[in-house]
């Protein structure tokens, strides 16, 4: 390029772009589509600034990538390899490509996995495809196996996905930023400076473990007060149940008053690519607008909750009240409520963000503490702080229902559900 | 209320929650649909941060209006009407309830002020009529009163709309704060403490003169850097361009491939409120998806360029040039683009933002300083800075064309024509 | 007070002061005395923007106190005992009044204790004593028992000194912003949201305990990044030789060079209140620049390195090494260094700065969570992370010495001592 | 250097030292002793949190100059001389060498110059010049011509000093950051990307005009709300007295009862280059203690009015009041106050800092713009607010005297001084 760009981001305050590849990613059509799917999901509805894009979160991938690979180039690493530098970059920027419109309900609720349409995008009949292969054919390949995981160069790899990877370091500040909790801010200039390539891993500096402990600390509270927030996972709960009724209503022979291509393929389970890319959030909420207006009474205002945000209450409850949750269900049958789209209960496992856990077989990339005698060693080993957050389980059991139960269940017939479900977190 | 209720706001850290009406209007459906309405319109095609919505705008002003009220309160202020305080702040918070999607743009389409659609849904049967009616029956013409400043007490409309009123305050705040640039900055609190009510006016202390200077300067450097950015207002022409496009189409007879009602309605200029209140920016941006698929090739590529970002792109010319640009609409016509579609001057005076002008007839509260003799002084008499702003005449003249144009156009054959518009700013 | 007066202030943005007793203390010529001595003390050698004084400090703690009362009072919690407002405010204001120059190195000099200067301040012949006997005779009297702890309502004093009171709290957020590092912000505004007083604790409501985690781990980040920085610690020790040095030459009966009465008094250890009131960290200063000119070859060499920031190096040990240690101080004798002077050891414990212990006898107040059937639960109970930060122990074994010690070393002659300083962290 | 080092810096985050000779410098004692001069002398008692030093403000001076650098060699600008590099750090980090205590009262007192001090301190037997000397012999001399103005190559001097060098750009960042203002923050990231080497010059795209607006904006700002703060003002009047009484005393054949000799050479206008490095504000301030208990009783009421911040009120007043002022000198010496130290008369000519005026003499080097045609334009020729700034006279007439003298005026006797001096700003 002939001269270096810039985006003016509220993060990072300049992105920087310097290569014709990237600039050209960015304007492909694909890449725009990130502007029309929130970055939290249904997090706005919770904190009323959450209402950032994929898309800005992308560029911020792509710019730390690209600060972490320039201090790299400065040091003149040897561990690093130059080569790659490119391949990073398109990963980085394009490792989201493939979310869907409130992707986590949407992925509960038909089965589509985000990463699989990432790779599907990235090696499609898609203008991002053509901007990769100009660079070389098998270019879009290397790309999709970094976004995969499947690329055989670790070193690649853990930039984009690894416990300290540019992903969630952006992510923390970015959704930190947006929402205003102020949990999120970690030094990430700090961090920049104490990593380095070394033997195929990007390590950590010993001196920069209080500096991890902090980005680690930052991710924990993150989770509880933002990603984790039982208000949130109403939101989500809600649309999941919009969709679980649709698809039931498709299978039962409904004619629906409302529908568009994409979103009646979504429900036949057999989307293609291009029907996928016209899928965003502003499709489905237009789904949820006039689906609110559906004959089905049950879709009509599973609809309007989501809309209005009338959202779902929620009762945290112990492992051995299930005899009570189960007897909720009846109640809330006779209460003209049925319990398959007006009630959900949660455990603490079904999370689908992860928090720090070493031993785990799926977290392939540790953070590892490099020391001056050269030994290399897990941050949980060292760190207090960080065994700590590691042991912790996150997550309560929680049951989620309409507020008007409440009123409909009588306090001397129930006494025992009363005291359970009037007692709110 | 019994207790106190927050939102975490990246502007205000909190936003304070201590009537029960306030509580109740955000919780109506007219006033959750303004989440699903961007505060900047097609401002986040510059400035991807702008993803905000009139939502969090809204409980700013809201918020602000709570301080400034709070600190007469403290001060126990003579000139302040304690009375209008629920008044003020219903009006605050309500203030932008009309706005639809991308504003500007859909109301020189179709002539449509979001100030009436305000008071419409104020004073019309909705959940937020119902709310404020609770309170006294003629409590919702009072807040239309206001919003539509034909309320007597001029007091209490100059908090809500004035040269330096609570939206202003907000906007710039949280304007720059989500596109990142710290242009909009100024110090709110200094500015709370300097203004007080003073014989019916809202009047700011003679010592507080900097800080004002120091917040109009904000509001003009946001104003050139981000309201009036040319690449915002070329979306702004794009999708101005496509409404314009079905317009015709439908004056013509066409059968679109896909149509809602409500926009329907709206092309045929007889849109109802229950209608209106459909209409968000994810209904519209699901138009434009479904729309470039439609048969007519212009809509659908009009359609196109704005969701790909493909904007026209934009020359500035001076007055002088008038014939050129005359010159401009053949050479468009001859190389197949409708000039009708594929071309915009703009003017210097059509922008909808102001700038500070204490001169004209409709500003009808400017920014009064009061000295320890008690005497007011508009503002511009004794600020140099403030004076200079004032005279400032905004915006270029430019013309705005798909960048396809200057590849068609032979240098040879137009020689002047190309060096306008090869001469970008 | 006829108006509300403000001090600009970097991290509270303004400082409110509403009673003229506060305005006429600060106005006093024994807090404005606190202008000249340093919040951090010797931390600016190692973090530059630490030059900040404890009169900002003692401002800030005014201020948060201000605000957890006036909050108390605009919820109407039964449990606040009203009268004492004035009480808290003072006490928050003159609680570091005693401090003297370079505090940690002096009182370990010389024996002395700021609580008990601050009390005699408090109530001496001072024209503090004069503004707080005006309120009351027996005012003064009360102040200085909030003060050193002795005054019989836990919640007046837990409010200066606690777990969680408004020293800590402004301190945290001073250091972090003076400094630059970014670990000490923590949520202030949520936390005085969570926070009430309760049968006489000031406790916090249990769904704010992630906000004191939060709170609780960036006072563990700054005690190991800031309060306990070795370069920090190294200059604390650089200081406390000279003065054991001065004091040694005194003994002996040397005659300065430069000398002034109030570090003659320090020295003999009977220092009046008014030749107290003298000292302040440009006296000190001086008499490390005039001192670095005399006769004595040790106090002018131990001066120059002060002044001109030639710190000590340090090396940590394993308590094993203790053998070695001792084998140090003999060679330093052979290589001309007197051990006395030129060499400390430091052991984790005696840092003056605390972390959270609940079980420790010195911790009279610790965090109480209040949950919603009113049991009172200690923190570190219920939250994994505090448990975590309260285990660990602070600090490192360290060996402080110059570093042309290592020069005069032979690496023949002793390779165990050459490998033990050689390693630096 | 081996590896890059790093100060964390609250302004800049990080200062990045990659050049042994700057880590040298910034070692040396005449560097250190910066850190025991404050930035903007008396505003601290403005302004609390204005307590940074020129060793802070002189490391960010060099960060500014070494990103700008950084950024005209990663552009490989052909009009920049890269030889210059080390040379334009070197004199950014030293600027300031010479500063003296509480600078502006000093230099006004005893007639000494910051810059002459910084050359000879450059050029003498110092550490400094050894680190120089040792880059290359006529290297001092070099750093001396930059300091001072006289090297050849404009480009180079006005990094250093011009109306948009990197001396100013710290300084406004800086003061704001510490004072808590914020009228002096600009964007500064997008200043550097838009100015360029060009024939000579140090020039600004024109495309960046509005943010250097911004720039100027800033500084007009902060030259009205901190720089030329009347109460930083009547601080910096008080000093000036204490020199002057001091020197009249001396002169008189006074004997002192506390004297250090570099004080005393100042007096008597010979000082030497060793004497003048051990002045620092801790000396001066030490001075004011001692003098506290002098025998003359001007000479010890003036240094306690300093520090225990008595300091003298002011009124303004209207160049017709010149005979009052007159009047007032007379009333003033029968009340007892001798108006050689107890008076003084500000003219807005006086002051020592600068705005923006580009016609002026001494401003060598103005602002220009260069537009896509290759001219250069004085910025004020193209920008309406930066002629409005340059036009703007700053300051007022004001009498600075003690607040005791109001209360031994009687108005009946002295209706009209009563009256200008009752109305106070």
């Amino acid at each position: 390029m002939k001269e270096e760009k810039v985006f003016k981001d509220p993060v990072h305050k300049y992105i920087y772009v310097q290569d014709a590849t990237i600039w050209d990613l960015i304007n492909t059509r694909e890449f725009q589509r990130l502007r029309r799917i929130r970055q939290l999901g249904t997090s706005f509805l919770t904190f009323h600034g959450a209402e950032h894009s994929r898309f800005s979160h992308s560029l911020g991938v792509y710019e730390i990538t690209r600060k972490i690979i320039s201090q790299f180039e400065r040091n003149h690493y040897d561990d690093w390899p130059k080569e790659e530098r490119l391949l990073c970059l398109c990963a980085a920027l394009l490792h989201d490509l493939g979310h869907g419109p409130f992707s986590h309900s949407i992925e509960k609720a038909f089965g589509t996995r985000h990463e699989d349409w990432s790779c599907r995008i990235v090696l499609g009949d898609t203008e991002v495809n053509r901007v990769l292969s100009a660079v070389s054919p098998d270019f879009p390949k290397k790309v999709a196996g970094v976004i995969c995981k499947s690329y055989d160069k670790e070193i690649v790899v853990s930039l984009v996905s690894s416990q300290l990877d540019a992903d969630r370091m952006d992510y923390l500040l970015r959704d930190a930023y947006f929402t205003g909790v102020n949990y999120g801010t970690f030094d990430l200039e700090r961090i920049l400076r104490v990593i380095r390539p070394y033997k195929g891993h990007i390590v950590v500096k010993e001196s920069g473990m209080h500096a991890v402990e902090d980005y680690l600390m930052s991710r924990y509270q993150m989770y509880w007060q933002v990603y984790f927030h039982p208000v949130t996972r109403s939101a989500e709960i809600g649309l999941h149940k919009v969709f679980a009724r649709a698809k039931h209503l498709y299978e039962e022979g409904y004619t629906f008053g409302f529908m568009v291509e994409p979103i009646l393929h979504l429900i036949q389970q057999n989307i293609s690519l291009s029907d996928y890319l016209l899928l965003d959030e502003s499709v489905m909420q237009t789904m949820l607008i006039f689906w609110s207006q559906e004959k089905d009474g049950i879709l009509r205002d599973l609809c309007r909750r989501f809309l209005d945000r009338k959202l779902y209450k929620y009762s945290t409850f112990e492992p051995s009240d299930q005899a009570l949750i189960q007897r909720m269900e009846q109640v809330m049958a006779e209460a003209g409520f049925d319990p398959m789209y007006y009630m959900e209960i949660d455990f603490p496992s079904k999370q689908s963000y992860d928090v720090y856990r070493p031993g785990e077989p799926d977290e392939n990339f540790p953070i590892l503490l490099l020391d001056h005698k050269e030994r290399l060693t897990e941050i949980s080993h060292l760190s207090e702080i960080v065994q700590s957050i590691s042991g912790i389980q996150m997550g309560k059991h929680r049951v989620y229902y309409p507020e008007e139960l409440l009123e409909r269940l009588s306090v001397e017939k129930y006494p025992e559900l009363w005291a359970l479900l009037g007692e709110r977190d």
